[in-house]
């Protein structure tokens, strides 16, 4: 007898795009990526890919067509301020060949605050949108991102990315959340528990289970990370793994 | 006349490519890409991309191969330690299309700390090199990376990542440093002086002019940032947007 497969987990992928000389020269120290994947893993969507280009409109267009053909969403940061170096509005209109001009629901937000002596070319050029895409809120400093096919296009500082991706997330499809449970092995060695582990893993398919070491006092301390979309699997795997470890503790 | 064009600047590029799904998950932030951006810079290599991909052998094959095409040196960072989480080595195998096996080098290393009876599979899953590659030195925990073509492969713990940098920094061909100079525009809005800085950015094609807002207690905090491998254009340009920054400021 064969059975129909059902669908019982909805995936939902995102990609990240970070945009700006100043991430690749080290000038500026990112800040945006773990936020972004740990917001994301929380709602239920999948960060699968993350990719850091110049302010040059063509790396900026492919790598942006390479993953909205591939994961649910792309979210960017930076790039679109009021500057020349603010390439990023142009580049995704050339990506979906679409074209861009001032918008008058940004120019109406910016004369909220933009006296009319000051609203000169520089500040207009915040207010390019590509044609068909949908504005994402700003609650700190009112200029909004832009929201066009699957693409989300936020700020690069910190405060006002975290902002859009708060004014963005109700309208996100997502999927089953990840449920992440971590256990402390602490100074017993990645190499003795290794094995175990490993077996373990090839019995769990569907879990994501990955052993980070980091150091401590120039010591190692260990911590094993187990991942899944279903919950008592998570909660077995973790057992097992605590059983191996302490019987390694005793040794 | 025809002049012929002398080569006057050597250019040495890099991508760097983060492995591991600990990074897309937000579980742990990564303090890797500033560091090796700021220290690349340092030494006159100009970091072109970096990518972030997960513990899938063919992910890292996929952007490894897209990005030792394109740039002098590809730098990965995490996935070579001894659990089945571990895949680095053996993607980089596949990439270049050549075998991998236990590395006798890399075995008597080991054998400096590891007792005889705890050389398990697992560990000495830690010594499988790429055919062809040479071994890069780990001065904090012992267990090398390793540099085969044109990529370099290191840890992911952050400590030891920068003791694999700095070992394999006097072996990289490196280019003009990058001269940078910031300047604190305070205050004045980016939307004051964007269109002085984008006339002056255009008088000045070779060097990379951008401004950079933050917020700092809820006010933006902006500064300019002049880079380039011409000292002398650098500081003319500074001097020109201190300039006009100055006259903002009496306004």
């Amino acid at each position: 007898m064969i059975e129909a497969k059902v669908a019982t987990e909805k995936c939902v992928t995102a990609g990240l795009l970070v945009i700006g000389d100043e991430i690749l020269s080290g000038r500026t120290k990112d800040k945006n990526i773990g936020f972004v994947a740990e917001y994301l893993t929380g709602i239920g969507i999948d960060l699968c890919e993350v990719r850091v280009v110049p302010d040059v409109v063509p790396e900026i267009v492919d790598a942006l067509n390479a993953m909205r053909a591939r994961y649910t969403y792309v979210f960017t940061t930076g790039g679109i301020g009021p500057t020349h170096d603010d390439m990023t509005a142009d580049a995704i209109a050339a990506a979906f060949g679409v074209e861009i001009s001032e918008d008058p629901r940004v120019i109406a937000l910016l004369s909220q605050w933009v006296k009319p002596e000051d609203m000169n070319e520089a500040r207009r050029r915040m207010a390019r949108v590509p044609h068909g895409a949908e504005l994402v809120e700003n609650a700190v400093s009112k200029v909004p991102g832009f929201w066009i096919g699957n693409v989300i296009v936020m700020a690069g500082v910190p405060g006002i990315m975290q902002a859009m991706l708060a004014a963005v997330a109700p309208k996100l499809e997502t999927g089953l959340p990840t449920v992440s449970r971590t256990i402390r092995a602490g100074s017993i060695a990645e190499g003795a528990y290794a094995s175990e582990l490993s077996a373990l893993a090839e019995c769990y398919p569907d879990l994501s289970i990955g052993s980070y070491p980091s150091m401590v006092d120039g010591r190692f301390d260990n911590e094993i990370v187990v991942r899944g979309k279903n919950e008592s699997k998570v909660v077995e795997a973790v057992a097992a793994i605590g059983a191996f470890l302490a019987r390694m503790q005793k040794n």
